[in-house]
């Protein structure tokens, strides 16, 4: 068993992350997690050898049995990562040592970067899995929004003012546009990522000898190839198999990597919305409450958006992280890269996590919405009738300019009403009244006035982002 | 005509840019060609409007004379840019004073985020078609580099060290395999870039309102929509009809801007490369040599690597602005963000300029390589036999045991000739010699120690990523 | 004369960055003024020369008038720059041009980088003056803000939402907090940045050669050495003379850069600030009103925070840049970088420009803020008087304990009250009456639930941050 | 105890970050760590209560003893700090679990961010002193090498071309003065970090209450006053007293983040000139040899310079980190941030333990570097004589030029004969010889064609660095 009193000492827990400590994306990206992975990959080799009679099912065996993680010493392994730049070689070294002398199949024709190129993918493919799950959950709730506030009215906003009406079902159909944008590229960049399987200098040379012997002694169908047993080991760990390795061309590391950015920013603006929109002052929508989060014993009046707060500070994370993942590839050279291949790992990991817990915690912010009608009624009503003057000019001063013979009367004449009423010289509909002619209605003004008869496509835009995304809300 | 002494003393020009300055996308992504993009959205519009009798022939003809962009002054816009936060306010302005007055089609139901990210839209899918020509060109002198050099033999380094055999064909075929990749990324995320189109709230309510007007006053076919107006917006324009207006979701801008850093990195590659190999102690590659480049008047021996020394620099500075990017996409607010999306707007233009900038220099550089196989032999030969210790550990140690009848006797011997012939207690062929079997011929000792002999499947991979991309190659 | 036509159409006049085109700090950074810049350097270097006898007053003179920048075709040295890779190289051709043949004493004993990076460090020491100026008068109207409201109560925010009354004196105190630290820090970083002057390897060896020729000549007084001329070289041009070339110790760079980067995030917090409270539901802050500036033509009821929006977009730009510029500074290698100190350029000359466009505007916001007292009582008031709970709890609970002699009475009581209001269950101030025993009086309890005077030490804090900004402030 | 399952199951041991995992910064800034730095700031506070009478001193005892890290559960509280966003709110909880009930006198007045900040900057402190003392180490390492190879000749090298010659002295000097300068910088933004103690607003206004009933009952001196209380709270932990709270303004921040990337990019130069220089083809450097380091079971030949890998991933690593604190930075909001107080926390410790990693391996490696003197001469006579070609032009162009009458002819007949060198037309000496008249000595040709005579000012520069950074070698 591992030095506990080390591990307790070295580790994070999470405790300055509670953007994802203790969602499932934590566990599935622990150091534990991520040497289970590496240890699979030899595992799985031995057992794609054995497939072919290039190791023994005993050799098969006693390495699946060598690869239970459980009993290796995490802080030690980090530690001897040091010698060698990378996690699998001290690894590699104790796996061997859980196995009879002499047993050569473990690792056969592999290098170190194989088998960590490899687990990462392994390990992001499983939280694209499950991303993908909460992206889906997301998205059916955010789709669930939209249907039931179609209609809802609520004032949009640019540039942090008033512009138009709008309805809170546009605003949720926006989201779910980004959201389903963002798992369409996650589940492409992360549907089919490779194995990483090249050898010491990426020639598959070793490897290639050992077919080549085999082949030679007989021992191996001559059918089998090189590529067979990657394929196998692929498919064995539910990764693709490459046209050849990718040591220095981190394309698919990159891929990952913006997508989970792209899930970090759709998560984030539906967060930055909610900050906003829960405020005392705005109020128009709140978050969840589940006992224990948000509340305050200082100040018992105060509900925390920590949902929100935690999902905002997830998107300003995963920028720089981002960035690392890019100078890395950038910064690649020969046929393995000297210092950028190690400063990929972190910074994939960390996004792993953020988008990962993103994704967690909006969706339970997003199933849980508490939505005030009453306060986006209340706010709409705020900038008042002049907010509709846009309709207005269009609607009446036609109208104006026919019964006054003026081309330019109309707009003049609504414009006097506007700069009058907000300079608090009467009351807008009044003045409006004054300057439309009687062949206008009451009635007929009444309705053009009224903000909610005044969003435009909304409805239909709701219908057509749904329609875009059905595949994903109905998964 | 713009006043010229403003525009002299406010401008770049690119001279802190040799990276992209005097490159196409340098004029493709101009303050000029930026307004000329923004004006014929305009005049796209008018003509899409008259096409369906919203708005005149006439209309169309005068909007079409007024975007021509050669007559504004650049540095008024600029400056007056900042009085609403955005450049096509005042440029809408400048538009109106060349029209007959009250002409109304001009902007018809459309906002200013509407004009400015359809032209970002625009631009981008220009450069992307640019940018996947030079690609195209890129990918083909790399493979013609692959295919020349598949059995050049040319010694793998990891961690800067030696560590096996291979080929430059191979490391030509992962170069290819990167930019190919890279190359249809950017194919994909500019193929189809979508208008913006939803006026001041993302309602369409005022394009709406017209439309509605146009059916009840009988004056257009019931059949034609917004969305119909909008198709014809994007077709004209060569760009997609998205489900909805994406103000505040940046996912089309975020995708442009990761495909883009991905070329930058994928060029970024090669260049380090050849900036390695260019080194007077390594020799084995050369930049093309060309009249005016990388000479140095001061110290004539000198060849600078300008090209890669260019492209090293754009890989190095495409992770900051892509940060910069998602980190706007994330502050999203509202209907329309309120400084998120001014902060975009330069970055993406910069990855604009550097992506682009580095794939045409890669491509000049590609084409000309000059390639020393002697230099790759001669340092192939450095490290001597021991390069392929792995090898002759697989292919001789099994014959040492059997004659020695000890198990372990074939590592020993092998590991005892490496080791002294490090220590400079003997040449290496002779200690290996001493310690192998007489059946094993001296051929067949000369054959192992080849370096060149033990490049495993370079070909075969090299072949492999020819396939992969052979339609790239062969556009 | 440049070919206008071909700047017109490469140039940048700033039409995407808003958020500082047109400000003072555009033309300070233009390419242009860097131009200037390496002319100054190179003139100033031949007027050092000459002053110590190792030039004539004659090319001194030559060298001064060649150096006027304006007739240099920018946009024909933009191209040629890729040449090199560097933009000084061709500028220096273009001088000698302008020279009579033979002239040897412009550029004597320098490099390009010596040129460049003098160039650079006096733009940042010239940009760094002028934002200085912009920082002084920015935190006087911040200073005069703190002082004139020292006393107006306001809520405060914590995580959105109502935390504790405080005084939007002791907002406006923060703000000058964080404004004094950077503008301390960026005083520090530009005050005495250094000369670049080490010659093709950082050697010195040519101007060294030269040096002691005249030396050896009897031409030049043994006491100046090449270090003499040096110093008169940064004092003639306003810079430090280092210990030592630094072309790969980017340290300087970093420096100014990082400050740059904190003025973005000072301004930055501000316009945050004043974003948020410039919503019509909040209503506490108004941007300065000026003609042409946030209005809206298509809603006119609309007044747009432009000023915060460019500064917010400034603040989301800088620190991508920044990351680039220590990306650059950690790529560096050998004598000259090859090609991390190209990819230095743009970002420091951008982050230049996007900290003084963003001091600029901040300072123009600060100036004319407009403060509405009556909203931030407004809003204060609407979480009522549970908003002081924890002072209600501190200075109430032991009189109801004493009154009921059960230690846990007042907690209990008090607490009853809040959750009786907050359920609706009453008023609180009369529950709250009800729960308190007849000692405390009405007035005493008036004044205990006024949130104005539950505002600590805002007053005092506000005097101790101007105190400790005292220097800046009267400067 | 903790849960040992959970922690094992979720925590990260560094075995990703082999730049730092293992390394004394990674017990500094575990989570464990940073849990007893919180607790220490509650204890210390009690303390300071205690010591004024506000507490009685078997409070401060019992905090004193509740405050021992050892027994809280690392994975409980970072799985609770989701409920309010941050981990003091459950270690709080748990804390008081420790005290007796009704214990009042703990986090007297204070709030969760007083906590966290405090804590932070308490740990960043300690950080700063650690890696202040590497740096000493790693400087005195440097300032070794530079005396002691202030004469070594090594070829100069820029844009990875040879340039001139210099000494491998200058070189180590000028490690040392980006190293210093760094350290400097380190020193003044770690020095004096502040305490942050400003209650739920930052108006002190909850101890203010304390204080100022503690004062009306004469239980507390009228002289001690809130600020009397943080300061000594700031002395106990070695911290200082702020002018104000800083919940938004986050310089103190910044100014460390900067100053930690500072040291990254310092190093980073370090290592990338000794992967550069262990490679085989070049060979003037060699990482120093420890068992269990570098070596390649599969490659027995391969000696890996795993410490420059590791620091050059550091330095590849710093920049995105940095941008994401000053994201955070330029994102707060209100009285405390609703998200980017949130995104710092991890960007600041993962800064710290980067460049914590980064001085410490690079101090290992300085004080091991192997300098090979004799490839450094040889790689300088790869150029040749052409590489003091400048020199020649000067030195010996004037003697030609009158030996020949003509004032052209010395740089003709010299490029000439370097010309001919360079195209193999004969040896360059011989040409150089037969171009120079007899009144230039064979002795002074050779002087002449010396590289190592070439080297400037090189031996001063070392002199004024060493000097500029004798405080700092000599500590």
């Amino acid at each position: 068993m591992p030095d506990m009193d080390d591990l307790d000492l070295s580790a994070d827990a999470g405790l300055l992350n509670p953007a994802w400590a203790g969602r499932p994306v934590a566990r599935a990206t622990a150091d534990r997690a991520f040497l289970q992975r590496m240890l699979e990959v030899e595992a799985a080799w031995v057992a794609v050898l054995a497939a072919h009679g290039l190791a023994t099912d005993e050799q098969a065996r006693q390495a699946e049995e060598a690869c239970d993680p459980a009993g290796y010493d995490l802080v030690a392994l980090a530690r001897a990562a040091q010698g060698g730049g990378n996690p699998l070689i001290p690894a590699l070294k104790a796996l061997r040592e859980r196995l009879p002398a002499g047993s050569t199949a473990v690792h056969m024709g592999a290098t170190s970067q194989d088998v960590i190129d490899t687990a990462l993918m392994a390990m992001a493919a499983e939280v694209g899995r499950d991303l993908g799950e909460d992206l889906r959950g997301l998205a059916a709730a955010l789709a669930g929004l939209a249907r039931e506030h179609r209609g809802t009215p609520m004032v949009a906003r640019s540039l942090a003012q008033h512009s138009l009406p709008s309805t809170f079902g546009l605003r949720a159909a926006n989201w779910l546009d980004a959201v389903g944008q963002a798992a369409q590229r996650l589940e492409r960049a992360t549907a089919a990522l490779p194995v990483q399987w090249g050898g010491a200098a990426g020639t598959m040379a070793s490897l290639a000898g050992h077919v080549d012997r085999a082949h030679r002694a007989g021992r191996l169908d001559e059918s089998v190839t090189v590529f067979t047993l990657v394929e196998d080991l692929a498919a064995r760990l539910g990764l693709s198999a490459p046209a050849g390795p990718w040591d220095t061309n981190r394309m698919a590391v990159t891929g990952v990597a913006a997508a989970l950015a792209d899930v970090a920013a759709a998560c984030g603006k539906i967060a930055n919305d909610v900050l906003l929109s829960s405020r005392i002052e705005n109020g128009e929508l709140g978050e969840p409450l589940a006992a224990g989060r948000g509340g305050s014993s200082a100040m018992p009046h105060k509900q925390n958006p920590v949902l929100s707060v935690l999902v905002h500070s997830a998107a300003l994370s995963a920028p720089g992280m981002l960035a690392q993942v890019y100078t890395a590839a950038g910064a690649a050279n020969d046929e393995r890269p000297d210092g950028a291949w190690h400063a990929e790992w972190p910074a994939l990991r960390q996004l792993l996590r953020v988008a990962g817990g993103a994704a967690s915690l909006t969706r339970e912010l997003a199933e849980g919405l508490r939505v005030n009608a009453d306060r986006m009624a209340e706010n709409l009503a705020r900038t008042g009738p002049v907010l509709v003057s846009e309709r207005l000019m269009a609607e009446l001063a036609p109208a104006i300019d026919e019964a006054s013979g003026d081309p330019g009367a109309g707009k003049a004449a609504i414009q006097g009403a506007v700069d009058d009423s907000l300079a608090g010289r009467g009351d807008f509909r009044a003045l409006l009244r004054e300057a439309v002619p009687d062949t206008v209605s009451d009635d007929r003004l009444d309705e053009l006035l009224d903000p909610a008869g005044y969003t435009g496509e909304a409805g239909a835009l709701v219908d057509r982002i749904l329609a875009a995304h059905a595949e994903l809300i109905d998964a």
